[in-house]
């Protein structure tokens, strides 16, 4: 059978090629990868969600070993919703306006199905978290990329590109605005408080959803938490993406999304359609865990673990790339990922096969950018290498800058 | 703000309003629900996945409680070759033709989602499960249903269905035969061999896919196993379906895509940019639970179960519907349901009142007809409730029916 005939369009213009060759790059024995956002397993309080799997599958098999309701675990839910009023300061969460889904991208793409049509437009930061970005292509909508500077979107561009389609009665199309305001992913960024506010009163004025994504929120190592969108609009316009992959385990793979009532209710709707319920044990490891042990203190290793991996990283950064010209990276408050930006010209995408010799792995710019066009940055991930090999990837991703740089006449 | 607005043409088209309303009715305190396909939790090894549960978390942490590739679990892909080998008779199955899913469901949106267009055809039973047309339907294709017999699909239909497709020049729209064969849901009948052979023949001579749906096939009380479409058609043109939720679990949300790796692969795209991936944690488990014990020796007592329980709501239909006119069912020969029809007026979804004030419920026929007019059938699952509860089921459910029989006029 000629299978490639069956294919719908959505199939169709499903194109993974470039993230599946980086996969195979990254998988390459010996290489450092600064690759994905990939937790460092010594964060994962195993010993404590091994106690607790044994436990509920033993004493609650009737529940944990059973379908779900879409809806998801509502003992979870109790604890989201203590979890959001102690972390977003949020009180007056109900269960109907929690979602469990199967990790963050999940949630990205209810979202996608639930509000994107071809006609639709959707705007996000450029650079974008890729994956997310992917799922929106999905529905071949108009995707706008607003520029991100080093407190987050630049609001003036916002503006200008909303009144534009305004003007062209075009502002109904946009279904929302996409923004990571904690340490970015992939630039490291934080939006301001300042920005923050803007952000809202400008949504007000179009009468626009934001969909704030926040996966590193918590892991902040050094400054003031700021409020999140979500709860400086009173619950309202904003939908808030969380999940435990990062700050727990991803190896549960559950995700929430929280907002208002009717939407939560769609996206249930559409999540029944997609796969039913999301595992019950998982669910219930999680809820037991929060109800046993205080996320934001037992969090406090994995942060000192990443603020040192950070802080390695970026010291490496200035001892090798202090003498590559126009060399740039934004050293992160918090989060997983430090954004590196070579002078013009240089192409990770293409530099890739000179670090592949060199035995260290990136994700190019291109990737996160919404024109797809070369990129001279690449994400470096943090959280997984070893602190030595830290170190040594730097000196190795050096190398291979040099040996790109003078190949290209970028350099001498 | 208004976000009924927002929605794309997939989120004004969900409506489960029926199932909702059903799910409150099944939740009514002291009602015996002849529902959903929901195992019986005496069934779970709960021991022994406790133990290993605690064994991966301890132990395997490092690939447990982390991110999974999306494809998933290798050590779990070993196992269901063999698994697969044993059970299907399938012995060239690599792990390209394998992809773990968020339970069958997942499966069965993905593969709405990469072979299915407005423009498309795609072919099921009639009566059908009634969340995979739900899921077909999302892509709002033409949805052609073919009578159930108490041997399989008509096949004379199919066929004749087929020629006038192909004289119409629409053949090539038509994107897959979904079929369940084993056990129906709802219908509860299973194909006979001809019609397993025949059938083959009929999708070869018009080059067509078939979407094979086997969650019940192990469950057999009686009679012989009968070979899958997958392995009589040597692996090509058949795309398997199967789940651990009902022979296992469905706590751990795990389904499995079996086929040609060419439409392996682009549903694994897919599910990547769905999902990202499965849990590892479940999957872990899975592996080391089919590596340890024999799942099928295992599922002797499950079979034991269900088998009484089904002798017991035959014999109990039998007992309190023989003085119903025209009531006809079909004594399965495994699985989890009983498809009861009652003369022709009745109708079911209206009956449900009835059934709500004798505290029963099941679930209308109307939900599986793909023309959703009123149906006088409905499924009847016996897997959930104890014994004696089904006995006291088919009690009430004949106080309705008489009640509104009578109320109808179609009983005196």
């Amino acid at each position: 059978m000629n299978y490639k005939e069956l294919y719908s369009d959505f199939g169709k213009n499903l194109n993974l090629s470039i993230v599946k060759e980086l996969l195979k790059f990254a998988a390459i024995p010996g290489a450092i990868s600064f690759g994905g956002g990939v937790p460092d397993p010594e964060t994962f309080p195993r010993k404590e969600l091994a106690e607790i799997a044994k436990e509920v599958i033993e004493n609650e098999y009737y529940y944990t070993l059973q379908y779900n309701s879409t809806e998801g675990d509502s003992l979870l839910a109790d604890q989201m919703i203590k979890f959001f009023k102690k972390v977003y300061g949020v009180d007056n969460l109900k269960h109907e306006n929690i979602l469990f889904t199967n990790g963050s991208q999940q949630a990205i793409d209810l979202v996608t199905r639930v509000l994107l049509d071809k006609e639709s437009i959707c705007i996000v930061e450029n650079p974008v978290y890729f994956v997310a970005f992917a799922s929106f292509k999905t529905a071949l909508p108009t995707i706008i990329g607003i520029p991100l500077e080093d407190d987050g979107m630049n609001l003036d561009v916002l503006e200008n590109v909303l009144q534009n389609l305004d003007m062209g009665g075009k502002i109904k199309k946009v279904k929302f605005i996409y923004t990571v305001p904690n340490f970015h992913n992939p630039a490291g960024v934080t939006m301001s408080l300042e920005k923050r506010k803007r952000l809202l009163e400008i949504a007000a004025k179009y009468d626009l959803l934001i969909l704030e994504d926040d996966p590193y929120g918590l892991l902040r190592f050094e400054g003031k938490h700021l409020p999140s969108l979500f709860s400086l609009a009173g619950c309202e316009r904003v939908l808030l993406l969380n999940t435990f992959s990062k700050v727990l385990t991803p190896g549960l793979r559950i995700g929430t999304i929280v907002g208002p009532k009717e939407l939560i209710e769609k996206f249930a709707d559409a999540k029944q359609i997609v796969d039913l319920c999301s595992p019950s044990l998982n669910q219930r490891i999680a809820a037991r865990y929060l109800q046993r042990y205080d996320l934001i203190s037992q969090l406090e290793n994995a942060i000192q673990i990443y603020k040192r991996k950070r802080d390695i990283m970026v010291e490496a950064l200035a001892n090798e790339f202090s003498d590559i010209p126009n060399t740039r990276w934004v050293k992160p408050e918090g989060g997983l990922f430090v954004w590196l930006t070579l002078s013009e010209g240089f192409d990770t995408l293409e530099m890739l096969h000179f670090a592949k010799e060199k035995g260290v792995f990136y994700v190019p710019g291109q990737l996160f950018t919404v024109d797809e066009k070369p990129s001279s940055s690449m994400r470096l991930s943090y959280c997984l290498p070893p602190e030595e090999k830290i170190i040594e990837g730097v000196k190795r991703l050096k190398q291979a800058v040099v040996e790109y740089g003078v190949k290209k006449g970028l350099l001498r």
